[in-house]
C-alpha cells in the first residue's frame, strides 16, 4: 500500500511507560494486533529499560516476540543504553530507537550522562549492531529529545540540537528524528529547525515526535509536514499524559492525526473505524487511564472520504 | 499597541449561546471587562436573536451598553436578520456580524430562508445602517457559515462558498469572514479556500472562525495564517461545545490560540496571566460548564517570551 504519511504508534511504549495503570501483557498483544489490523505499519512496542525502574516495560521482549508474528508490521523498540541495545537485538526488533537529549540538564538528570557520553554510547551500539550477520541488522534511529526546549534548562539552543543530530548521523544512525519531549514546540520553530536539519542531514532526517501538552501537537505536525516530513510518532488516545501537565494529553493523538492527514487527502494507510476498534481494546484494558481524542468523540464528518 | 494577530473573543456569544448553563448578566460584564483588561481588543458580546428562542442572549443590549464603556474595546454583536440589525444599531455595537450559510440545507433549517433570501436581508441591513449619520455607522461583517462543510448536506461546494462571499462584499459588507461552523475543515481545504477567497475579495476578506470539534482548530488557524489571515475568532475555554460532538470543545480555544501565536513571535496584544484571570471569572460564574484548554492546565513553557 502506498502511503503519503507514515505513522509510528508509540502508545505501547511512550504511552504505557507514562501511564498510571499497568496494562497486562495479553492486552498489550491484543491492542498491538488490532492497531496493525487497522493499518498502522510501525509500532514502538516497548522499551528495554531496567524492569525495576519501569515495571510497565518489563515484558518488552515478550511483546516484541508477539509483534514479530504480525505480517507486515515493523516492530520498533527503544534502547536507552548499550545494555538495552543488546536486549533489543536479542529480541529481534526491526528498528531500534536510541534517544539522546540535546539538553545537557535533561540528559544528566535522566540518564546521568552528558550528550557527548550518549553519542559515545550510540557508537558502541552501532558497532554491536554491525557485528551481526548482514541480514539480521535492524535499523537504528537516533532521536534528538528535548529538541524544542526543556523543562529543566528552558531554552535548548538550535545549534546544539543540530550538532547532536549531525553527530548521530555521523556515528552511523540510519535515520534521525527530532522530538519535542516536553511539549514546548511551536509551528514557527518546527519549520525553522526541520529546515535546518534537512540541510544538515539530507535524507537521514526522517521522523518528528510531538507532544500535545499545550494543544499544539497537530499544528506542529502540519508545520513539519510542510517542511517535507512524512514520518510521525503519535499515541492512541494521547495516552501517557505528561508529569508536568496534569490533565493535558501526552503525545500527539493518533486518531486526530490520522483524521487530519486523511481529510487533507494524504493517505496514512489507516482505516479509521478499525482504529476505533483498537481504541476500545485500550480503554477496556486500562479503563481508569484518561484517554483523549476529538475525532473519536465527534465522529467523522458526513463528507469524509478516505485518501486514495 | 501594534498587533500581528487580531483576536475576537466570541465566548460571550458563540460560547454562552451553546452552553448548558446561563451566565448572569453581572458575571458576563465582569468577564468581558477582564477579557478587555487582558488585552483582548474585540469581543462578540451577544446576539440579537429573539429572547424566547435563546434566553442566554436576552440581555445582549444591556451587555453591549456595558462593553461600550470599556475604553479601547471594539464591541461586536451578531444579528441574524433585519430585526436583529435594528436592535444592534440601537444598542450601539461598533461592529455587527451577519451570518449567511453557504449550505442551503443549513440555511433553510436554521433561519427558514435560502442563502439568496439572506443576501437580500443583508442588503436591507446595509441600507438601514447607511441611513444613520456618517459618524454613527458601525462596521458590518458578512460571515459565510458552514463554509467548510455541513452536518446536514455534507459537502458544501467551494464555488458556492465563494459566490456567497462575493455577494456579501458586493452588497456592501465592509469585511467578509469564512466560518467552519461545524468543525469539518482541514488545513489543506483552509489554505485552498482562503487563497481563492483572497483572489475574489481582496482586502475585504478578513476573518477566520474555526471550531475545534475534531481537534484541528489550531492547525486550521495556522493554515489560514499562512494564507495571510490575521483576524481570528476564538472562545475562552473552547466554551460552548457542539451539539453534534458531546465532550468535544466548541470554538478554537482562545488561551491556546494566544499561546500558539505568541510563541511563534506573533503579537496578539494579550497578557496570558491576565487571560487566566478572566478564565477564573468564567469558571466561577458557570462552574458546571465544561471548559477546555491545554495551556491553562500545563502552564507556559519555562522559555516562553511574549512576542514584542
Amino acid at each position: 500500500m502506498k502511503r503519503d504519511i507514515h505513522i509510528c504508534e508509540v502508545g505501547p511504549r511512550d504511552g504505557l511507560q507514562n501511564a498510571k495503570h499497568l496494562m497486562p501483557s495479553e492486552a498489550k498483544k491484543r491492542w498491538i494486533s488490532a492497531l496493525a489490523a487497522a493499518g498502522i505499519e510501525e509500532i514502538e512496542v516497548g522499551s528495554f529499560v531496567p524492569p525495576k525502574l519501569i515495571p510497565a516495560m518489563a515484558d518488552t521482549a515478550e511483546i516484541v516476540a508477539h509483534a514479530r508474528t504480525i505480517a507486515g508490521l515493523r516492530v520498533v523498540a527503544l534502547a536507552p543504553n548499550l545494555k538495552g541495545m543488546q536486549r533489543a537485538l536479542e529480541a529481534g526488533a526491526h528498528k531500534i530507537t536510541f534517544p539522546v537529549s540535546a539538553s545537557r540538564a535533561h540528559s544528566l538528570s535522566n540518564v546521568r550522562m552528558t550528550p557527548e557520553q550518549m553519542i559515545d554510547e550510540v557508537r558502541k551500539c552501532i558497532a554491536l549492531r554491525d557485528s551481526l550477520p548482514a541480514g539480521q541488522r535492524p535499523e537504528l534511529e537516533g532521536a534528538v529529545s528535548t529538541a524544542f526546549g526543556c523543562t529543566l534548562q528552558g531554552e535548548v539552543p538550535e545549534d546544539e540540537v543540530l550538532r547532536i543530530a549531525v553527530q548521530l548521523a555521523e556515528a552511523g544512525c540510519d535515520c534521525v528524528a527530532l522530538a519535542d519531549t516536553v511539549g514546548y514546540a511551536n509551528p514557527a520553530q518546527v519549520r525553522r529547525l526541520f529546515a535546518r536539519a534537512r540541510q544538515a542531514l539530507g535524507d537521514r532526517l526522517e521522523g518528528a515526535h510531538f507532544h500535545n501538552t499545550r494543544g499544539l501537537g497537530l499544528a506542529n505536525a502540519l508545520a513539519a509536514f510542510e517542511e517535507g516530513i512524512t514520518h510521525f510518532d503519535s499515541s492512541m488516545g494521547g495516552l501517557g499524559g505528561c508529569p508536568f501537565a496534569p490533565g493535558a494529553s501526552g503525545n500527539v493523538i493518533t486518531e486526530d492525526l490520522v483524521f487530519m492527514f486523511e481529510s487533507m487527502g494524504r493517505s496514512t494507510g489507516v482505516d479509521f473505524d478499525k482504529l476505533l476498534g483498537a481504541r476500545t481494546i485500550l480503554t477496556q484494558a486500562i479503563p481508569d487511564e484518561p484517554v483523549y481524542g476529538h475525532t473519536p468523540q465527534a465522529g467523522l464528518p458526513k463528507n469524509f472520504r478516505r485518501a486514495a
